[in-house]
């Protein structure tokens, strides 16, 4: 694929390609070899329609009337997101969500590598968490060179997690993954991804609703009867 | 709005409702008071026109030329998610995860309540965390009916998180919230979401591609010239 290409890929486009990539992996994971647009659609909640024209864009992955290869789309989709390029991973902040996340299997699953833990806490530094030691992060500039770190994740208390922000870029980090649940302003050309569960709970409480809801007119309807 | 109407909505827009229903909370934040499709589709990466058709379905929330009231929006579409029924929250594993996200602020702030946490481990068991003490997860059933909690999360490692699974359903539990990495079997009354970050980790890896290709081609026009 061409740059020029590349380049005339809409940022909504892009958006979608991640989970169009998580739904193939859990495919193959589920042993399903050919899938279809439709498939993609119900497991996405993305229009079949728009699927197909999605993945047009990056060239030929499906064969009409056959559907698409799962094994080669998901191979394709990741080369396109640098899944392939194994990236390195900083963590800072070692309370029980840097922890969690420097557990968290997903992470190198996907190509990534955890390169360094960072904490400002004394009793935290030194401690060690699988093969790495967590380090001061009064050395965040020479580490992040030293092993060509360009991934920082923020795992922080919100309250420094801008400080934190401003330090990584300061020290060359190329992309951030905030998971403190504030707004942080970084440099345009540093890629910034925040996550929210506020998302996933709340379409949880929108099924909840929806099933009392119907409970309810049901039981009413036995009433009336 | 009547159940009718309700029912009628599709997976594919309620889906998009708790992206919107973020959007318009940070939008709220920053102290916007009227925003428009386009911002709006800007901020989540979805089709301006499909917000528009996707808010239409539950009423007039814009004024033509003007755009969106952000507060009014945003109250209509909490409530259409639910938000405002402080649904009760059991967290099970107490582990680094669990803890996390016992802690999270956002679970709160969206209006939840959270109720009980578990764990299998008598060293864990018992342990105070904020307002709570870490219960006996033997004791689920008469917990899960005396406090009236309705979501049960799974934050245990993916080996236990079927058993888990299975134990919150049949305590009566009426929706899972899972952070597992692994695909889990429940009845299909119960919502279940499923966390996964790697949607996330794979949208800033594409940005990275993408950025260090837009750097290669520069320096190759710079070679040139």
């Amino acid at each position: 694929m061409s740059m020029q290409e590349n380049s005339s890929i809409s940022k909504a486009t892009v958006d979608r390609l991640p989970r169009y990539y998580r739904c193939l992996r859990l495919l193959a994971d589920e042993g399903v070899e050919i899938t279809s647009s439709e498939e993609i659609g119900r497991r996405t909640s993305v229009n079949p329609e728009q699927i197909r024209k999605d993945l047009a864009v990056f060239g030929q992955f499906g064969k009409k009337g056959v559907g698409y290869y799962v094994a080669e789309l998901k191979e394709n989709i990741g080369g396109i997101l640098g899944l392939d390029q194994r990236f390195n991973i900083a963590i800072v902040g070692m309370g029980h969500l840097g922890v969690a996340l420097a557990n968290y299997q997903g992470i190198t699953r996907l190509g990534f590598r955890i390169a360094a833990l960072f904490d400002v806490n004394p009793v935290v530094i030194g401690t060690r968490l699988g093969e790495r030691r967590v380090e001061d992060i009064a050395y965040l500039p020479e580490i992040v060179a030293e092993r060509g770190v360009q991934i920082g994740v923020i795992a922080v208390p919100a309250a420094h997690a801008q400080e934190v922000a401003d330090r990584l870029v300061g020290a060359g980090i190329r992309g951030i993954w905030n998971f403190a649940p504030v707004k942080l302003a970084v440099p345009e050309n540093i890629p910034l991804i925040s996550e929210d569960l506020s998302v996933g709970l709340s379409s949880l409480s929108y099924s909840l609703t929806h099933i009392a809801f119907e409970d309810e007119e049901l039981s009413e309807k036995n009433n009336i009867e």
